[in-house]
């Protein structure tokens, strides 16, 4: 098997709310331009994952809200190759049907997984640290890839290795630690040999089902029956009848921590300008440029930031719109063609509430 | 000379920098509905005087980009009683082209001058107000109505009264003083022989020309051919030589400053609740709604604020969307079709600044 062969998965889901109002539940980060191009965060994951397979071996995995949008921005991508999910039921879900719809096409294939809304800047070394990953899994590791972290992150889940992270060397993941306080990630990042998860995997799907059959049989049963459906005419029968019975579960928590305690998933460290983007900081820190007195950041030309008697400003004018502060410091200003955000930075984690505020309030068409 | 034979003026002028973004240069604050109805200000001020006067006794003077505006909303204005100035040349050429046209048509009538921008709730006693006032205008005094004060402003100029302010009675104003600083202002309230100048006026035209010829003839010649050719084939010609040359100054401070000086001048109190809508605080004051954590007001249904974890919020929310804010606290934020203004509540003053920054950027779109 060489590495064209490889069979690569996107699974394209997550409302992205921390991101709210740009990203919304029916148009979520991965499809916007968030990437400094006028490529989406998909269509950079496209282009950064497709040198490393064949179009027929690349699959997106994606909920009903979405596949229109997927299909149009990704318009290379076979119809087949697009596995659209009745209702979303978290990663492993996803990330099961994939594989066991690649094994039943390609049987002991190579499948890699990545998140179709992180940025990637060095797309040379990711691909060369995607093929030691590849070599692992062909060995029987599951093996995901690790950021080598640069700062003491409290907002990601770390891998614990069995030594200290080297680039290049696959070794064992001892735990999957959930998200530390910032003291925890302090000692992890001092220690060197904690990487943080990106939900990137690598692994044969034959081994990766039968993980999944010997720990979560309630979700791999029902998933195997529907990857062989998938394709034929009992496809949607299969799926309104099984679909509704797949335990909501992320594959994390249902397969690669168990295994990790086993001794079964193993990791190469991944050091290639990764970035999930996943707030308005990263955005402009990222993507922005310096307007005086904060920075600015924006998917549409006809949007426009001033800044006057600021400082520590983020602003995201992407409705068409300028938007103008005064007198204000250390906000978040969104704009968007149909809400307007006004954050204190310090609570940005705090806009997924907000948006839980917002379906309480029946506002539903703003989320 | 009965009160129905009484003209009325409304000068239409002034963008209201204060109420940008809401305010603009070709949107005046005087068109938009800042009522508590969906009258504008304009409609409001009409609906006001029309009582007090004829249709055909009732003028509107106002520029080239507002022309169209002040048609529209007051269908029933007779097409005569628009004079479009060319160019704004301040309130002095405003007053004095409307008291030369009226002295023309209706030779020693007695015209009363007010904003098109100002609310007032007790219609009544407007009225009886101005009656009073037309009564010292008719013994030939340059009459002003003064705003008896109700907190110690520094946004407005003062009368300065012969005696304590009483309803009714007219009493001289011996002097015009600028914007005080909040000392002052408070020693005004405080001795109650001061007014607000609402640049209410009331006088016969006969009586304010022959002021105005006496002080300022630079002003009078021009305007009194002007009105001459008013209406006739040659107004545009005349417009195009004599406008240009019009001074452009402030009536108070053409005539009736020097005129107070002189004992001429005489007021009125006004107890009307009167109100300028002179910026955001106001307008949420006056009109808005509790929101928790603010107050907020629009004047689009399809417009919404939500305000988490905030205290002492001005929203008003105006171009057709949600605007939430979380965490943020004694801020305005004005939200429309093409700008959003996010603004420290004690900077307001400054907005006036933020468009003059915006004008020397050259986004004069936005103005």
């Amino acid at each position: 098997m060489t590495s064209t062969e490889l069979h690569v998965v996107v699974p394209a889901g997550g409302s992205g709310t921390r991101l709210w109002p740009l990203s919304r539940a029916a148009n979520p980060k991965f499809l916007h331009p968030l990437t400094g191009t006028d490529r989406s965060l998909l269509q950079a994951t496209y282009d950064r994952l497709a040198p490393l397979s064949r179009p027929e071996n690349l699959l997106v995995v994606t909920g009903t809200p979405h596949a229109v949008g997927v299909a149009r921005q990704l318009p290379d991508l076979p119809e087949r190759n697009i596995l659209v999910e009745p209702f979303a039921r978290d990663s492993c879900a996803a990330i099961a049907l994939a594989a066991a719809v690649i094994e039943r096409r390609s049987p002991g294939a190579v499948m890699a997984s990545f998140a179709a809304d992180h940025l990637i800047t060095d797309t040379d070394e990711f691909a060369a640290t995607v093929a030691r990953a590849v070599d692992g899994a062909r060995d029987g590791h599951l093996m995901t890839i690790g950021i080598t972290p640069t700062r003491p992150e409290t907002g990601y889940g770390y891998l614990c290795c069995s030594e200290t992270a080297q680039r290049s060397v696959i070794q064992k993941v001892l735990e999957f630690k959930e998200k530390p306080s910032l003291e925890v990630a302090t000692r992890y990042l001092a220690s060197g040999s904690y990487l943080w998860n990106a939900s990137m995997f690598v692994w044969r799907t034959d081994v990766f089902l039968a993980e999944l059959q010997a720990r979560r049989p309630d979700v791999a049963e029902p998933i195997t029956k529907i990857a062989t459906a998938w394709d034929t005419d009992t496809q949607q029968d299969v799926l309104a009848e099984l679909w509704p019975t797949v335990p909501k579960v992320a594959v994390e928590y249902a397969v690669m921590e168990p295994a990790a305690e086993d001794g079964k998933v193993a990791t190469v460290p991944g050091d290639f300008g990764w970035s999930d983007i996943g707030d308005f900081e990263t955005v402009v820190d990222l993507l922005g440029t310096d307007v005086g007195g904060g920075r600015a950041f924006t998917t549409r030309p006809d949007s426009k930031a001033v800044v006057v008697d600021g400082e520590g400003m983020v602003v995201v004018p992407s409705g068409g719109r300028l938007v103008a502060t005064l007198g204000v410091h250390d906000l978040i200003v969104v704009d968007t063609d149909d809400a307007v955000l006004v954050c204190r930075r310090d609570r940005a984690q705090d806009v997924k509430r907000l948006t839980e505020i917002l379906r309480d309030r029946g506002e539903l068409d703003y989320l």
